[in-house]
């Protein structure tokens, strides 16, 4: 298994009475007491148990929102967050025609194989580590329009060695959700700029050497850790991205 | 000048009471009473002023704070938000051997024009309105690494008319608040891929066609006024750019 993140090393650091709190509460998330999607008991519920004052269970709590692991729902209470539901990498492109048409996604290949050292060092793998890799393509409008390879750590991940192609779900964290109780949490995506090697060129019906955006995505869990590296390559063409700074 | 955006719109149409008192600080800072980088007074002072409980006044500041018009420092109370510096483009180029230098500006025309249908459109200009366009170029490492067209309306900046080239300072939005009194409060970039024209081809060294990544940016004022619109242009090999979801 990767290694822990310094998200859950900050709390193990950290000295408040708020943080100490927090720490208790991430434990009960991760323990599956309370589970995604499902709601905390109240502020003056848990203060109580825990023998502190509203305030310090309320930043306790509030660090816990800010860290993405648990949210509030204006007049409803605060919930253990649902999980990504993987169906972002729209916000970098747009398949002109394909909008109305329901996305699919064809799974080529499901490995055990040595990760690569990209992979390795993005999933904080031992040198000698296993990991499962998924090759896919992804349509939009009946044509294959992204190209992904994904890399999981094998241990927690080897029951998809087993699971038939035509199984896998077009969305990769709900079924890693349902399947192996893994939820993903939040991802970085980094950007850059490629041009198409003739196997992806043939694939994707452009010329070799054609410009592509390629996005390199870590996912991470509730616990912080690192549980799936992937690549996803497309025509640059359809790249669209609107930012926001203030 | 540009139309009022629905920013502003938002406020007059509300009707609690938490609101109304948002318009009326709005208003202070926008009649320039409250100025970028100085603090407004305290909360307490703010809610006997206008005679509303504390709570009714803090939930008008949120509301300015997640407006992005005014910002809470912990431990030293709310300030009217300081404005943009304008060196965000870094946010999205990597210049690998360049990354200790000062970035240089040179400024190739400033002229009076009627603007392109695009930045009319961007800047909500009418039909015969004028504006003025910037072409400059921005260095990294000695080198012109961006092509940038800005256009703002003529109204407010026509002051930049009479300015010497090389009196122009290398960050735009500072400028603006220091010798015109605009403040550019947030910016919205649209990025996509684009190939270099021959003219932009032969200025940054490139050959003609090659890969570019193409910024256009819409820059609002206090008010929400669409005050500049501006369309970067770089080498898309040296793009890059990170984001999270969650």
């Amino acid at each position: 298994m990767p290694a822990s993140s310094p998200a859950s090393d900050k709390y193990t650091q950290s000295q408040p009475l708020w943080a100490r709190i927090a720490l208790a509460l991430r434990g009960r998330v991760l323990a599956g007491e309370w589970k995604a999607g499902e709601a905390i008991p109240a502020e003056s519920a848990l203060s109580e148990f825990y023998g502190v004052a509203l305030g310090t269970m309320r930043g306790a709590i509030q660090s816990l929102v800010e860290d993405g692991l648990l949210e509030r729902i204006h007049g409803r209470g605060t919930f253990v967050r649902g999980g990504l539901t993987g169906a972002t990498m729209l916000r970098f492109f747009r398949f002109g025609s394909a909008e109305g048409d329901v996305p699919a996604s064809r799974i080529k290949s499901v490995k055990a194989v040595k990760a690569p050292a990209l992979a390795a060092r993005e999933l904080l793998l031992a040198a000698d580590e296993q990991a499962i890799c998924i090759e896919r393509q992804r349509c939009w409008g009946g044509k294959v329009q992204l190209l992904e390879t994904l890399w999981v750590p094998h241990g927690p991940f080897k029951a998809l060695l087993d699971l038939d192609k035509k199984d896998f779900s077009p969305l990769m964290y709900p079924m890693y959700a349902e399947r192996l109780g893994i939820t993903v949490n939040r991802a970085v995506d980094e950007l850059s700029f490629d041009r198409l090697s003739a196997a992806q060129a043939r694939t994707l019906d452009l010329p070799v050497g054609h410009p592509a955006l390629r996005v390199e995505r870590v996912a991470f869990d509730l616990a912080g850790r690192r549980i799936e590296f992937r690549v996803t390559v497309g025509n640059a063409d359809h790249f669209r991205y609107r930012a926001e700074i203030r």
